[in-house]
């Protein structure tokens, strides 16, 4: 925890992928459960304290809750609770120099703030992402037949996509990312929802998982115009990584590439180097390493220097991946930042760049890259 | 090679998972075809010496051997043999800091020292792992049937089993690591093992490698709540690498999490930030970087340092996966503490954790885990 | 940029693998295309130069042409147009310190230098690598038979091969590397050629991608003990990454180890740690991490030191991959030698190494392995 470069520290950042806070206390299993991807805390193993996230919580945000470093993490519960959920998360939100937020409001929509509470709490802008699955799940859950699917759905996103900046595909949690590069006929379309119509029927639960009918969804993203988000690579335990390679994405961005729309992959770790390849190759595709950012603690620096090997500065995105807890929002920017200035502090003093390329570089992937790819308008 | 941070020198480590030592002098084939995982040494390249563990040999070995750091390999071989093997056995075991080898004895098992050889060499405990498969090919063997198999494979496993701290798969060699995540079926054991007895029968050699009965085997181990060791990763030219992706176990990592019992993942490399990623979302999962430490030399470090991004300190565990060499162990123990120490020199030195921490956490992958999960009695 | 170790600076050294240079002037748009393996410049993301390799030519560039270190864009550009392409090229190209350059002169060959013209701005050596699928595409285009194909390719190759150092598959563009182990038949080899003509006949173009014939061309340069390389893993967005992994040659290089031919697998990035672990465990497999050597501007030394961890140094081999522009010449010789420099300093500075040794591999990387393989004489 080097001092931070002084144009480092002071850029404004917009993150282009998070979520929702809780707004109320949690025990220490709850905590845990939400401090990493794992659901479950096990006596098999040991705390999830005892990990880079859970040092990085103690030596990062317990200063922010006015505890010393490293206080013990009973101690960092007992505090967190006595300033109440409100406070703590104001506290680490309005720390981030956040500007802007892009809420993918879909995952467990219920348990967490909304887009405009988090504005608030954050005293930011935040906008809406449009999660395409849980808009044709909730078309499914309204009623609909095998032909008036893709009408349907059309509909339910044009009225959602109102407002919102972009749109995301969880293809990669559903049926890998192993997507075809064409574009679904109609009469495909209305197979794929027919069957699933069926399976409904039959009385599983509501849940796409079709490739026919992810890759659909995304076409529709592209024909709006709207940026396309992808979930690739780390996950929780309900992910087949290995189906979650973004190269296998392949094909689909060859197919899309004369859209214009951006297509942004989301995480990646552990496949970042490989993603930072697509940003290279493909001039519609950018990178972030979300999520992974926070979890490796003292390590994401390490993270970005590789995703930094290939990846053009104008396609490189800032995100968090927060969810639940406003720990992870304070961790995702400051472990960014760190990353960020460490990488550009050793490469001033090899003189490799100049500080005017250094200073640019920051822009770019703080905030400029996202602000033209999301139109956002100038704050 | 700074110096180690004292708590790291002097931590007592368990060596959950390794072999025996050869017991007779070596010429220099015998040596560099024991060095790494080359099986041959050609004129094509160059001597094996010439590589990362070849200079930490000569650097870390040589002393211990009374020999300058650096000592050509002419000399290093010469004086090898002159002290001879059991004495040189002694100093590198001796010298390790090992409290408890667990030895899988199923490499080549006539030319290595046996479990209680190697305790005794080393002055410290050892335990055994039993491979599962050499059971199996033992009771085809010693003569069975596709109906009598599975009976059969579970009593000698029991026999076995009896004083066994775990057990291991090497189904990664055979099949690789895409089993199913389902337990097969009564029927299906039988069936394959029809299938397996009438290649045995038509001439071929008595060797396992069918998905259904390495499957079968896992299973019977989970049963039996004994943990179950997985070959990962880096390998001899045997492996079909790309086949030994940990995440290809994926589905059976869920089948089993209820279970209780653990899962441990050896070597991994170069998969090792994958395995990391299972250790953190999946409660029962474990592992090391075992083998690639003493193959990557200098570089251990490095690559301890990506385990350690995402996997818990609870869910790490120590192995060299020595074979043969004793300088395999010096290294493999050497070189893990080099990296715990340079990693927790480092982060001490940026306040990024507490000098009690960094001593839970050497504690921890030392031989706390491995004596909770092998349930090793304290000394 | 800290200074080179001298025996690092001085070393001679052999690029096995390249192509030729433009020998026209190019403007900013020609220049960015040829920069990275992007093919696009669009304004979705910013300026190719906002990248490493951006920042390295206006580090590590600029002052070759008489500019300071990190000159804007458009004054390098200016700048390379006013001295023109010539004197711009011989001064890079000499720069280098190479002795020898091995040629594949297969890509876009009316659009760059041939082996002699580069030979000539270089004042250095240069030979001719021979690229197999190039030579059968001709053929085909000659016109020939599916019955006559495989002599008619032979009679070409033999014709072509003379004088050449080596040949070159590329098969990881066409079809991906999952080659099998096997060489193919004659009757299997016709009935493969009989439907490419059928294709060609109907109007395709004459591209051959079809696996059959990708092995029937590298077992033909196996059969002449020519050295056979592999473009493998990092290229533009032509290839299925995902396809390029090495691990998938594993079968091959089973089959082909006892020929005793050498295999060089070129590039490898990001799959150059699984190349090193190929190039450890067969005899007669070397790699190298070209391309993405200057790709990487500063983080090249840190993807050398991960192909360094397996890799025995009589494996290890130097090549740029350049292509077109003089100046990726210049950056991959050296960010390489940087590399070999950053990695040695740090070694002997930790006493792991002598400096004996640290001699001796970089003459084994930089040029005795190259000379020794590719059987060059002596300058």
């Amino acid at each position: 925890m080097t001092a931070l470069l002084d144009f480092v520290a002071d850029a404004p950042l917009i993150d282009h992928h998070c979520h929702g806070v809780v707004a109320h206390d949690v025990d220490r299993g709850g905590f845990e459960r939400m401090l990493t991807e794992a659901d479950v805390v096990s006596p098999l193993g040991v705390s999830l304290f005892d990990s880079l996230i859970g040092l990085a919580v103690r030596a990062r945000c317990a200063p922010v809750l006015d505890l010393p470093k490293h206080a013990p993490a009973s101690d960092y519960l007992a505090r967190r609770a006595e300033l109440g959920v409100t406070e703590v998360n104001r506290r680490f939100l309005r720390a981030t120099g956040t500007t802007d937020f892009l809420l993918d409001g879909g995952f467990q929509p219920g348990s967490v703030t909304t887009t405009a509470e988090l504005a608030d709490l954050s005293n930011a802008r935040a906008h809406d992402v449009v999660r395409l699955e849980q808009v044709a799940e909730d078309v499914v859950r309204a009623g609909t037949t095998a032909a008036g699917f893709a009408a349907d759905f059309d509909a339910e996103l044009t009225r959602r996509a109102a407002g919102a900046v972009g749109v995301k595909s969880i293809a990669a949690y559903r049926v890998g990312l192993g997507l075809s590069g064409e574009r679904p006929a109609p009469a495909e379309v209305a197979d794929a929802a027919g069957r699933w119509l069926a399976r409904v029927e039959s009385g599983e639960p509501v849940r796409l998982a079709d490739e026919v009918l992810h890759r659909h969804l995304v076409w529709a993203g592209i024909d709006r115009g709207l940026p396309v988000q992808f979930h690739v690579g780390y996950g929780d335990s309900d992910v087949d990584l290995h189906r979650c390679d973004p190269l296998l994405l392949t094909g689909l961005l060859r197919a899309t590439r004369g859209s214009g729309v951006p297509i942004l992959l989301l995480h990646n770790y552990p496949f970042h180097r490989r993603a930072a390849y697509l940003a290279q190759v493909f001039e519609h595709v950018f990178a972030d390493v979300g999520l992974s950012t926070h979890n490796a603690g003292l390590r994401a620096p390490a993270v970005l220097a590789e995703l930094l090997e290939l990846i053009p500065f104008g396609k490189l995105l800032f995100s968090t991946d927060a969810f639940g807890l406003a720990e992870l929002y304070h961790l995702g920017t400051g472990l960014f930042r760190e990353g960020l200035s460490d990488f550009l502090r050793s490469a001033l003093a090899a003189d490799e760049l100049s500080e005017v390329d250094a200073i640019r570089l920051v822009r770019l992937a703080g905030h400029e890259n996202a602000a033209r790819i999301y139109r956002l308008e100038p704050r």
